[in-house]
């Protein structure tokens, strides 16, 4: 994960990343404090990448449709998410698996990722996140 | 606490347990990484149940009706919260005190559950959560 | 930061705060588990204020409006925060650069506060914050 392809990465304090072997990193990305990367579903991240502080990624997602099990005893399912280039991701937000974010967007802090983003350079934000802008 | 009424529970690092003598817990029940359970106002949890990572859970609330008292030397209400079986609580979830939660549930990730789910079966989201769908 | 000025002043566990050289604390101020505080655009709270746990103040932002350069190497803007007195900001709040908050607020649990709150004892909540209503 770490290495040659990898350079200027930031990692602050009490960064969680679980199944690390199914993150793949651009160069130059900063993960603040207290980010959650569960990257059992695969997660990639692209060049030029900031995210801030206690923001969650989820890869995974529990099956619930079946009536007769506990939802704790359902399959998971595997959503790779993949985080384009020139990105910033503000704090405390949620991305969920299966989601894809375009180049060049912002996500508003809080924020709840929970479809697509297809649009470059757009500004995101809320729960769930809508687009808010056009970054220029 | 934590005993032969409480089989394949998983308490994951850094969860936050306060008033731990105020907490009932089922069968199976996980409770992933940075959960803060408050129990101050009384936590029942049913059998079955997975907290996702980064939830909390708060059992108290101030008063703030006086206007002649700062806030934080007002009363604190305590009002518990009553989690049912089978239950799946996302990411990043709040639920607030005095709230019930019907057997069945799927809170997904990033919702601030401010009222009671009476239905079962159901999935809430959202700031403040509401219902989105049935689960089946 | 703490002394003289600052009588009364509770910080519990795992609180993150970052450029505290310019956090300005008044009297009988709490600040919970978990809460991050980044000073490097300024923070000043007032008196009699309680921050529940997970909260962060956020006083910088990213300029993103320059298409050909990174997000991440744009400059940064220093916007204050200031909360006033007598306020209580509930758990997993956000509050963003620039924003400043009238005394005798009340901030939901899981706010987003984009927009100052200029109106003095009111309740706000939501994503982003609005008003809910009076406290009396």
């Amino acid at each position: 994960m770490i290495g040659k392809k990898t350079p200027n990465l930031i990692v602050r304090a009490d960064v969680n990343i679980s199944s690390s072997r199914n993150l793949k990193l651009g160069r130059d990305v900063s993960i603040n404090h207290s980010v959650f990367l569960l990257c059992e579903g695969g997660l990639e991240i692209g060049d030029f990448v900031s995210i801030a502080h206690n923001t969650s990624i989820i890869t995974t997602e529990h099956s619930y449709s079946d009536p007769d099990t506990p939802i704790k005893f359902q399959p998971i399912q595997r959503l790779p998410v993949v985080i384009g280039s020139n990105i910033w991701i503000g704090s405390r937000v949620t991305i969920l698996a299966g989601v894809r974010i375009a180049n060049g967007t912002v996500v508003a802090a809080g924020a709840v990722v929970t479809r697509s983003i297809d649009v470059e350079n757009t500004i995101v934000g809320g729960v769930p996140a809508r687009h808010i802008k056009m970054r220029f």
